[in-house]
């Protein structure tokens, strides 16, 4: 299948059914493209009526061309579409590109329409783009394949930008923002309604050429995770940054995105983890997708987030040195010699901190720009570098501001951003090709990404436990386990949990009383009881063996009214912990197991104070995840308080990765809540546990 | 003083002291600009080596003039600035602009410079702009006592807008902002180290101009917040929107703003709530200030917030869900009418829900944007437009489009934002002035702006407490008041506390609790312990007159070891509630008395789930902030749970405010935590008080 899609990007002859000789009509336009862009294959227009279609010899029908084409581009409407397809599989067409709409996007009639097109092609084994699809365009061969008027109006930069979207709309509107910013492209593809060919499978063929620095996606659904997981793994095996526009991030989005395209709504958060968890990095919006082009397409690839701030204005030194804490940018310690040196140049009241106040000195000795960027750049404490020219014009000598940008950026390899918001002033940094902002926030937020972008793509997980996790679960279970056996297959797997007992009678609870000594907890089991405290079937500290023995009795009679299966009751130690947190895992329909880490109580679904994580993960992962929480700064310790054992929590999230991944097919959900953590090196516990099978 | 200031604004009269012949140096420009503005009134250039100057005839010295100037303007250096100011508050000038710097931000040494320049300004009547500013520019009337090169790089468009910055730089940055937009400007004044005049003073005296129709501000701090208060008002009283951009948002900007101007910090959460209780719109940076320009010049201001967004692209629909979710615009339910019509004209597959998808039939059928924008906005339930077009280009009617835009602002006078960000397809809306963004986000973030910014200039505050507070304090009171006293000022003022007894013996002890009932709490009373919990001296959920007995023993013992006045023993009931919250004021030192309202326990602090107000308020705004905490999805009531009783806690907020205006200048702080609040109707009981004296 892959060579299919190979000749898809890079086809060797391309027919158009329905061609026009009109180079504005849907048929028409991929011709003049290719003629364009300099495509150097064969052409083969259909068309009964010509003998010549825009200068190419016409064919009348796809039974007269000289040779099986690689590709078919089916521009036609309704029936006639259908029938094409048909011919173009059964003549071992290897892609049918079907621009026409009015298929799985209008309804059910629809649907099934594609669907008998998508049968015909996979018994013969072609493969499809489309229906709805704006097409493939690859830049560097001339395979345009695409009726986009956008290629027209603006015609292509050549560069090495790859874009592959659902949405024809989209890919043009990120081409046009690219364009703008004078980024040049090699690839844009619209898939549509991905009856077949889906962004995700296109997107790992295309992060196979060598010539893609840099790859933008748009996504409405994630239809394939594996496929994109492969595409990642293919883009960070050669540096190759991967971004994703997916959108239907609220439930707002994901309405509209299925009255429009009736995809499948999945919680956004876990899409959020899956492309974490491969490096991916997730825009918000067209134009944070595109922010940062110009910091990947140098091949920036800073080792840290620590940053050096520069202006001519104190205004934007202080309003950058606010962004760089929003995004969480430390503002780096320049040291003792630097500052000398800094000192040295600049007006005795300048600010020689970071970030650093040029003042209007600079309109009266244009050098300092480049000398202070000469200085900062061999700080070794700096990572980062922005230069905010908020103003500039008559007077200054931007031409020189510019060539020592170059020149600075040449000596150091380091990432320079330049915010230049008035156009006249930005000119001359655009003609030298250096990454020129509009606003000092596009400037900064660039940075931010492309720092935490690279860890992400550099990041190697540590290995996991050596065990694998042992799942026994009796055959033909569904449902919830009771908490017994919850806890039991917990500690199967090496996961802490409070010792308990489960009794069956009053002396029994009597005699785990004696044995488990201090306060304990009697609570009922009952598999059909999983949110047992909502019944009054749970019983805190008890602290005498008549209170345990009255709250057996209490609530084994209370099982006996509810009449549900009586599995025992159980006492168990009370636990301590400086904080209750609550732990889980699930299996998302789309993206498989996902790990939870959060807040605890009884508010972890209103407040969602917790991360999700695909597994598998390492401890690092897990405390980065606590770190974005709202009671993150709890967790290190407060008010005097011992910083909390994260890496004991860290250890139970990745064996609940471990169960979940073993346990496959069979486990639907874990819940620990609470889990008790105490302080760093004491542990942590899981006080109570509920296991739901599939 | 006052009419100094309109003359500052207005002059007659401007002397130039050091004016130039070149018009491209500080002392040249302005005379450049009263000539290129057509300002009306006298130039009076002073150069004692020339008998003209730049056309106009010049003067030797102040002396010399034939008369006083309402305006000097000193473009001298170093000493000679001294002397002429000095000169100038001698001969009766009303106001001196000093352009040069190196006085007050400087250091020391400067700073004594520039207050004995002020000390005679001040005694002699004179107003001082500046030092180190770029000075006043007045475009409606020409007068021009400013030295921006930006002003001859962008000649200015004249309009409505006025920017007052503190910043030189920042008031250039925010007028290109503006101009590349094709926004007017009237004012653009920058008042650099504030010796005298402020930019609060200056927005004061620029809101009463009938012509300005939004005012802006950039301050670096807010040195004289009734001056703002005021300006404020002023603007509200005649529908002026006013906007603040104030950096040193965080503690990394607030450093560098302080070595940059020497500023004193203030935290930044009492700035919101200042800027938010006087109707004054916050923006986050230099962009963000001007984003919704031309929104509130069109007039617009909007009754609700509720969306209809409208696009040619699916995926545009999708991300506006999602961006609209994200601002906490509700999209508008569209009336079975308003459905029925658009069906009647879209395509079957299109969605009539909102968003509306026009689809690619756009580009065969012009006239549907019109009809679409005509149908949506008769609907009942729509207060706020969005029309995004990602895409266009040839074969799109755009020009018609634009028509149908202004057709639809001319019969609705509802706000429309369009999303247009192809600079060739945004073109002819442009042309036709209509307010046009290059992003989704900006347009939605703007239409944001605009209603949530027309609801708090709207808001009419409900009239507080008829009873003054009672603040019966000891004379000569300093440091903590005891918990006693405290929870006595507090209930003196009508503010629920637990039902306590102060004991001074185990026997009252003992008593407190037949008398009480129920469990109790004992907690040692002193005032030189504010923070009992630490030292062990408090003890909950006693449920025994020997417990009590022995609390009590205890306590007293403990603070006799501790060697601190024994205030007694407080026997209090234990107050019940669903949630505890912690509410409290304070004094600013800069903004006066300020109110907090969070969530309870001991990580107020290390959380900061909490927000401010400055009083007086009413209920409604209490009940706001509460609900932007982080807990607020639980205060609504979840899991089956009661609402909390929201009102209850913004009348013990209220009284708090008014404790703290009837205590200014007595009263430093007021903590209460917690406060149990129970369900709604049920009210919320102050359970421990902390009251600090000034």
């Amino acid at each position: 299948m892959s060579n299919n899609l190979k000749a898809a990007l890079n086809p060797k002859s391309v027919a158009i059914v329905g061609a026009s000789d009109n180079p504005h009509k849907v048929g028409g336009r991929p011709i003049l493209f290719m003629n364009k862009y300099g495509f150097k294959g064969r052409v083969y227009p259909i068309n009964p009526a010509r003998a010549e279609v825009q200068g190419y010899k016409a064919y009348p029908d796809l039974a007269s061309l000289p040779e099986v084409p690689d590709i078919a581009i089916v521009a036609l409407a309704g029936e006639a579409t259908v029938q094409a397809v048909e011919q173009c599989a059964e003549m071992g067409v290897k892609v049918a590109v079907i621009l026409a709409s009015g298929y799985g996007e209008t309804g059910a009639e629809g649907k099934k329409i594609q669907d008998a097109m998508l049968a015909k092609a996979r018994a013969a084994g072609m493969r499809i783009v489309g229906p709805n699809s704006q097409g493939l365009a690859n830049f560097g061969t001339g395979a345009i394949a695409n009726f986009s008027t956008m290629f027209h109006d603006l015609p292509c930069i050549p560069g090495p930008v790859a874009i592959v979207s659902q949405s024809g709309a989209l890919s043009q509107l990120i081409y046009s923002l690219l364009h703008k910013r004078g980024v040049g492209i090699r690839h844009c593809h619209a898939t549509g309604n991905e009856a077949d060919i889906t962004v995700a499978e296109l997107a790992a063929e295309v992060a196979q050429d060598p010539e893609v620095k840099l790859l933008l996606l748009y996504l409405e659904t994630v239809n394939d995770p594996d496929k994109l997981a492969e595409a990642a793994a293919i883009a960070r095996g050669r540096d190759l940054p991967l971004l994703v526009l997916k959108s239907g991030r609220t439930q707002a989005g994901q309405r509209a995105a299925s009255s429009h395209t009736g995809s499948m709504a999945t919680e956004d958060r876990v899409v959020d983890a899956f492309l974490r968890h491969h490096g991916i990095w997730r825009a918000s919006d067209p134009e944070d997708l595109v922010n940062a082009a110009e910091l990947y397409l140098k091949g920036w690839r800073p080792q840290g987030r620590k940053l050096v701030a520069v202006s001519n204005s104190g205004a934007t030194c202080v309003m950058a040195a606010d962004m760089a804490e929003e995004f969480q940018l430390p503002l780096a310690v320049l040291a003792d010699g630097t500052r000398a040196q800094l000192n040295a140049i600049l007006p005795g009241f300048a600010t020689t901190t970071n970030p650093i106040d040029i003042t209007g000195a600079l309109l009266t000795n244009s050098s300092l720009f480049g000398k202070i960027l000469q200085i900062v750049g061999k700080d070794p404490g700096a990572d980062l570098f922005f230069a905010g020219i908020p103003i500039a014009g008559t007077g200054y000598d931007v031409e020189a501001f510019a060539r020592d940008a170059v020149d600075f950026i040449a000596a150091t390899g380091k990432p320079l951003a330049l915010s230049v918001p008035q156009d006249a002033v930005a000119a001359p940094f655009i003609r030298l090709g250096l990454p020129v902002f509009g606003s000092d926030r596009q400037a900064l937020r660039a940075l931010d990404q492309l720092a935490a972008h690279t860890a992400l793509m550099r990041r190697r997980r540590k290995a996991g436990a050596a065990a694998p996790a042992r799942i026994d679960i009796a055959a033909g279970g569904k449902g919830f386990l009771n908490e017994a056996e919850s806890l039991a297959l917990l500690a199967a797997n090496d996961i802490p949990v409070a010792p308990q007992r489960l009794c069956r009678s009053e002396a029994e609870a009597r005699a785990a009383w004696r044995e488990l000594g201090g306060p304990v907890a009697v609570k009922a089991c009952s598999a059909e009881v999983p949110h047992k405290s909502e019944f009054g079937l749970v019983a805190l500290n008890l602290r005498s063996e008549d209170q345990v023995g009255a709250a057996f009795e209490a609530q084994w009679r209370k099982l006996g009214e509810m009449k549900v299966s009586r599995d025992g009751i159980i006492v168990a130690a009370m636990v301590k912990g400086l904080r209750e947190l609550a732990l889980g895992a699930r299996v998302d329909a789309r993206f498989g197991p996902v790990v939870m880490v959060g807040d605890g109580g009884k508010y972890v679904e209103a407040l969602k104070d917790f991360a999700l994580l695909i597994p598998p993960f390492d401890a690092e992962e897990v405390i980065e995840s606590l770190d974005r929480l709202h009671i993150a700064p709890v967790l290190h310790g407060v008010r005097g308080e011992p910083a909390l054992d994260l890496e004991a929590v860290a250890a139970i999230a990745m064996r609940l990765g471990d169960i979940m991944q073993a346990g496959r097919g069979r486990i639907a959900s874990i819940d620990l809540n609470p889990v008790m953590v105490r302080a760093k090196g004491e542990g942590a516990t899981v006080a109570d546990a509920l296991v739901e099978l599939i």
